[in-house]
């Protein structure tokens, strides 16, 4: 196990972070939040000092292989969430470090579960009181799903120069960060992929802050929001989450806008870098794509009649139907209504779609549309096998044949999913007493990546009432879900701390 | 497809049934419930009429392979239902159809759900009043969950003349309705194989007997509550399903005498072979056995530990938790209390165990014992492939490297159960609105056999209140979960329809 090279990555991981903070600190300041400048500064100069002795010298051996990959993306996580928390914590928004900590892992995996409570919104906008605004810590707090949606590390390899780290070595860290089961093979050049993920990222993520801003929201509200859509976490600038959008007149309009970037957020970034090149056909072929489309179309239809009921009205019933199936699918985890109040058929719908998730290779989190394709395509093709024994069929997915190991891994994943589901269950049931609906919701919510859950912990409510063991099983839960529970596991892995 | 062949097995398995019939028939005349003899005669004559027209002759092509074995399987249960349910109907006990057929598939599948309300059970014990009383239709209540236990066509081939059906063909047929993966190659002579399992079905069925009637409980609750017992059905003869006993002294002790059971009945029946061929230590060296005591060793503390804020004593803790554990892993479905009442982490608990299940080759429902260990290290040696790819590593499961296809079958296995556990959800959603809690584990229960749920599907409340569509979907998903879902695909299958 190369240490000395894990090490490096992640100095080189942590200056980066202390730049990313420029952003919040610049907000400040402009809002005139002085006082809330060291929230950032303090963590900066912690984040440049351990960088750059970690970083200072280059390791004589740069070579890392798969499980040194698994292990760095893992670690850097971790790290990057505990540094991460100290604006929360210094600028007083959440005092105590474990519900800091909660919140800022729910921010990288973009989660979007929250501890704040309808008052902390309050410190924000600051309106009649003398007190200063949060303007910059509520941005940093969105500013995490955007970092995280792409990948941390991912970014750190997009802006490096493309001497530092050889191509054939640092794969193994992106392969390891993203998601989705491998079924095409990753552009050799880790570099230039990854640059062009982020760009398109961006680019997508500007064009949504002007569709807002041209709905007539602030620029400051329609930038969180689009972080926030782009990373598909769920935090908002707002108490009611995204009820009122703040006021403004124009809900309808930012209703539908949030709800198609969290459908296109969605998507495999791989279709959009297609019809880039201009191979609009073969992306169109995606069978993924079809498969989350047709998916999205039944959910929505099936709701929007169940909630008639609710609303009496057609429009109202589709906006919210296909809001929420795009923000529970995409795992994002807005809220324009509290599903709670919705009869159970819809409540049903939208816990199954919290498991299914988005597509393969895009910012969305859950068990993924493509890996659950395959593997009922697989399990079909066993049945048939199982009846007609002298028949011999392949599993075929975007029109190649699946092979053994990419099957093999969807099954090793399913049943590990399943083994940290109960396993959590268990462990937050150890110490808290949420009713059934609460706590299998809970787990679901943050293994998913969606956010808010049923019950207690639905969308016009927080996280704030667990204890603090059960918000750091939650906070693992959100990792695993993440991280696709390989690099995690290897945390928890002695063998790979002794080195072998 | 070899139709007639299949009639012709149908057909000698409805003759059975009607034979089967006469036990209750003896029991209603020694009772003297004379009005109640109808109940069975009429069904009796339909099934020797409708049995006899369809076995008469002999089919000249007898060749049956794993098709027609999985279909066989999956009609014989339906049908044995259909016409399982008429004593019931003409009883009055059950008038409606649909409930009815509900009842009776929870009693062949060993899954101990019922629509029966509390007054249902005064007409059992007829006590003032004038009316009869129902021991004999009770009674085959209870013994639907006997002849289900074992499976209702290994029991025709138990009893068949062997010259009737040749081993190689038949094998088929019990392989389809023998429950869990195959590990273990099932004794060539299937005949044999039948007889001797039947046997010790039996014995042990009678030991409990004689166990709990010198615990003082009358001959015919003991036959009942061992027949529940042996195919860890969990229907009672008390409104108050096991907590009272129907009121004799000795109440910990009847309880401790089933649990035993429940617990033994959850055990592969090949142990108790090899145990009776004097290979003791090759029977103790059953992985499979030692995976299911530590469960049931760990669930029982965890719960006891939980629950002694209930009971504030150790012993009642013990016994209860022991109890509840035993007749949830078994997917017995008995209670001698309401665990809706207990604290979440024993429900939670609970939950999990449900799908676990019993180990395979036993009377048990659930996922079985070693279908998910053997998921698990296969989850494991594929992790552990992914860190350390140059690496080769075999799944072993009872001292044996397991092969791909048993792996495969699991996979399958998971897979499809987990879809049409999530299509009943939304099924059953579409036509009640019960609670969360009462929808997941309501379908959990049926689908795992177990029979008692959590929330309004409770142990001390019944499925009444649920629409007769939900019924029937719940009716599937108890075969589905007993026949361990491949047969019952065939019946949806319109290829197989075709013939082809």
């Amino acid at each position: 196990m190369n240490f000395r090279m894990i090490g490096y990555i992640l100095g080189r991981l942590l200056v980066v972070e202390g730049l990313l903070m420029a952003l919040p600190l610049i907000v400040s300041a402009i809002y005139g939040e002085y006082e809330m400048l060291m929230a950032f500064l303090i963590p900066m100069a912690v984040l440049f000092s351990v960088g750059l002795l970690l970083s200072f010298r280059k390791p004589k051996n740069m070579k890392i292989y798969a499980k040194e990959g698994f292990l760095t993306v893992g670690l850097s996580w971790v790290v990057v969430s505990l540094f991460g928390c100290l604006p929360f914590i210094i600028s007083g928004l959440i005092p105590n470090f474990v519900g800091a900590f909660f919140e800022t892992v729910s921010g990288f995996t973009t989660t979007g579960a929250s501890v704040l409570s309808s008052a902390d919104f309050d410190k924000l906008w600051a309106p009649a009181s003398a007190s200063v605004g949060m303007h910059g810590v509520f941005l940093w707090r969105c500013f995490t799903h955007w970092i995280g949606g792409m990948g941390v590390l991912v970014f750190v390899l997009a802006i490096m120069p493309q001497q530092e780290m050889s191509s054939s070595h640092m794969v193994y860290v992106m392969r390891a960060e993203m998601p989705g089961p491998k079924v095409d093979k990753i552009v050799s050049t880790v570099k230039k992929t990854s640059a062009i993920m982020y760009g398109m990222y961006t680019a997508m993520t500007f064009i949504q802050v002007i569709f807002l801003v041209s709905g007539g929201l602030g620029i400051y509200e329609s930038l969180c929001i689009s972080f926030s859509t782009a990373g598909t976490g769920g935090f908002s600038v707002w108490a009611d989450n995204m009820v009122s959008f703040g006021g403004i007149a124009n809900i309808e309009y930012c209703t539908w806008v949030v709800s198609v970037f969290m459908f296109l957020f969605s998507i495999n970034f791989n279709v959009y870098f297609l019809i880039l090149t201009g191979k609009v056909t073969s992306a169109l072929l995606s069978e993924e794509l079809w498969w989350f489309i047709g998916i999205v179309m039944t959910a929505t239809a099936l709701i929007a009649l169940n909630i008639y009921t609710v609303y009496w009205n057609v429009s109202d019933s589709i906006r919210h139907a296909f809001f929420q199936v795009a923000t529970i699918l995409s795992t994002t985890g807005f809220a324009t209504a509290d599903f709670n109040l919705w009869p159970n058929l819809s409540k049903t719908l939208l816990l199954i779609l919290m498991f299914i998730g988005a597509c393969a290779g895009s910012t969305g989190g859950g068990m993924k549309v493509s890996r659950l394709v395959i593997s009922f395509k697989s399990a079909w093709v066993e049945i048939c096998h199982m009846i007609h024994p002298r028949q011999v069929k392949r599993v075929r997915f975007e029109r190649k044949s699946v092979d053994n190991d990419t099957i093999k891994g969807a099954f090793a994943y399913i049943i590990s999913y399943g083994f940290i589901f109960f396993a959590s269950l268990i462990i937050v049931a150890l110490f808290d007493r949420p009713s059934i609906e609460t706590l299998f919701s809970s787990v679901a919510s943050t293994i998913n990546n969606v956010g808010p859950g049923l019950g207690a912990a639905g969308p016009m409510s927080n996280f704030a009432f667990y204890s603090p063991a059960s918000l750091i099983v939650l906070s693992l839960d959100m990792l695993f879900g993440r991280l696709e529970i390989f690099p995690m596991m290897m945390l928890f892995s002695p063998s790979v701390w002794r080195g072998k």
